[in-house]
């Protein structure tokens, strides 16, 4: 099954993203020969990421250094501590990139994430989603027996009463932190008052120990222009900051106050009291993020660059206007903006088929397909679409580097 | 961790599926628990479906075994085969089922996926895409050499001659049928002419033998109303007969003409040489067919029962008139038409988010929930959701009767 004929291939060098030439018919490699090739120990074999099985889902390397770099000194300078969350990447390799650059844990979404996450070496945790069931109660305190970095949210006092009684039955004292809702009504015990109380009952309960409060602004993330999302963000997470000088003043642990995200990284500051930033799209981007405008660049929000793209494979080019691709809903998810083809102008891409992408030509596209050709899109969303692989190829140049399994991909419990 | 205390609980059999108690405090069991009670062939335990940790993609047997039996005994009726496709259920353990109801083998939108199923024992696998780069033609070609009931489809000469190459470099004869386009432009050859010498060539080549075509009148599939898609359907479909006969005067193999899927199944054998049906969705129903209407009753479609299901649990009834699930986009996708709760009126569910589902109410919901209360809902369209989930839950009443693995789950490439 191995096929070691690498020499008699020849690929140009990218001299910039949007320069790379792309071998036709090019030898691919499925994902089981990528994950045996490394497993081997063979990784001279500088596979280039066009020679790939495809729909393959690619992270640039120097990109998401970049990406990481930036947050890192970003947050330094403002004075304000990351805590990125891992539901995007779902990668313990790249949770340790970020813990290696000075951030103070990692976030996860479910608690099956964050086992995910301790299990590969990750042990600075914060669940910020509740655990409501006696089961995943009994989960997230199996989990902070083995780890005790891991810290969870509670928005209830109900709940908070059976974290403790949980807690105590395992002979354990859980830290906690009160989910705040910053006014969008999905999860979280409301401002001030409530908010106050419930920090003052975890304060007493003999199974838990108050860290402090989290409030994640989900509604500012997405806000298109960087003014309107700035003064909408700001404004409404003065509450949460009445909230956490409450809870001071009530002589509560407050060391942490965590929010914010990749729309808001740079704003997040400005929120007095906030301790930490949860970002996580920031890693990678996506068609979603560039489409909200930048304090800067107010066209395409550009402070991080497109790191994750999917490599995709033209299957059909018979009809005018238009090429079939493989990788449609199900390699791309459905979510809009659509995914773009990088480096590329003049055409528009379509994943709204389950199987099957599409290249719709515009007047002047900057190139056609024929059949085999390769190309790369930049994806729509990219949590989402992480959470559809086992793997990611990271890719230096255009050649792969490492093969990261995606450790929490279906980790939705 | 693996709780035993099981005669404990109890719960009220379901009298009607609308009026199933869910015990708002139930123990719930983890998939790997799951895994391991039925790995340790602990199958009387009789849990729940309300008792499984969340979210959780169940199978309702009945309905499941109620749609098979029907789909079968449709196209007995009707004088055409059935070739369920299996892009839709991606498990094994269904396809199976299928075959044993007298299905003529399966189809399989990708090589990957193909190679999941027979490794799972089914052997008579239809790959009604068309694979054109060396890995994937390799592929293929090693499938077909261990599984003599595998054909793949082709859709353009140059393709044929690679796949004859690929085949005679390896001693083999492979099995192919050309794909058709019914007039989409997606994937497929044009109808008439170019379809027949594509027929003929492969007639001719080496490595090659001609079984027929296919043609899926995917565009056909959701149409909404049953009188106007089988006018869509009849009409466009004349010119792939045409071809088919074209193919039949030339003295060609014409044994296998497939096409058709569930949107279509009580229509499709009138299209004169049709033979088989691809039919897919049928085995779980979602929200997105139950919209299109049928043939007796306008307002839903309902010839198929829905028994595709997310079990979630609701995280927060804190703010009015809406409370929050634990599913969200990563558990259900973004289709449309949204989740349906089921068994219930007056509320909608939204999965828009990543990681939460929202319940709206409207004036007089059937119920309303509470924090730790399971909720069961139909899914928005089966087979991308299918695709997020290592196994489901096959259910019988209420009880977990097995686990099934999605083998081809992520099987994109």
């Amino acid at each position: 099954m191995k096929n070691k004929a690498f020499s008699r291939r020849h690929f140009l060098q990218a001299s910039g993203a949007a320069a790379i030439w792309i071998p036709t018919a090019a030898k691919g490699y499925t994902s089981s020969e990528m994950l045996e090739f490394y497993a081997n120990a063979e990784m001279s074999v500088n596979v280039s990421k066009w020679e790939l099985d495809t729909p393959a889902l690619c992270v640039d390397l120097d990109l998401l250094e970049a990406n990481l770099d930036k947050m890192a000194s970003t947050t330094l300078a403002n004075g304000i501590a990351s805590r990125p969350h891992a539901k995007t990447h779902k990668c313990p390799t790249i949770a340790q990139m970020q813990m290696d650059r000075g951030s103070v844990g990692i976030c996860t979404a479910k608690v099956s994430e964050a086992e995910a996450m301790f299990q590969n070496g990750i042990d600075q945790i914060l669940n910020t989603t509740g655990n409501v069931t006696p089961t995943k109660i009994n989960r997230a305190m199996n989990l902070r027996q083995q780890c005790p970095g891991f810290i969870q949210a509670t928005d209830s006092p109900h709940n908070a009463r059976l974290l403790s009684e949980a807690a105590v039955a395992k002979g354990l004292i859980a830290d906690v932190v009160v989910d705040v809702d910053p006014g969008i009504r999905r999860t979280g015990i409301p401002f001030g008052q409530p908010a106050l109380r419930l920090a003052q009952l975890i304060d007493q309960l003999p199974g838990l120990r108050l860290r402090g409060m989290l409030c994640y602004d989900a509604a500012a993330q997405h806000v298109v222009g960087f003014e309107t999302r700035k003064a909408e963000t700001l404004e409404r997470m003065i509450q949460a900051t009445d909230t956490f000088e409450l809870m001071k003043a009530s002589g509560l642990n407050t060391e942490i106050f965590s929010g914010g995200g990749t729309g808001t990284y740079n704003i997040d500051h400005e929120i007095k009291g906030m301790t930490d930033v949860q970002v996580g799209s920031y890693v990678f981007m996506d068609a979603q993020y560039m489409s909200i405008g930048g304090e800067e660049d107010v066209e395409v929000y550009s402070d991080f660059a497109t790191s994750l793209t999917i490599m995709t494979t033209v299957l059909n080019d018979q009809y005018e206007g238009r090429v079939t691709s493989d990788a449609g809903a199900k390699a791309c998810t459905i979510n809009q903006p659509w995914p773009i083809v990088k480096g590329e102008t003049g055409m528009r891409y379509r994943s709204g088929s389950d199987e099957f992408g599409t290249v719709l030509y515009d007047d002047e596209p900057s190139k056609t397909y024929k059949v085999g050709d390769k190309l790369e899109v930049i994806v729509s969303h990219c949590d989402p679409v992480v959470n559809l692989y086992d793997q990611m190829y990271a890719i230096r140049g255009d050649k792969v580097e490492a093969v990261w399994p995606i450790s929490a991909r279906g980790m939705s419990a």
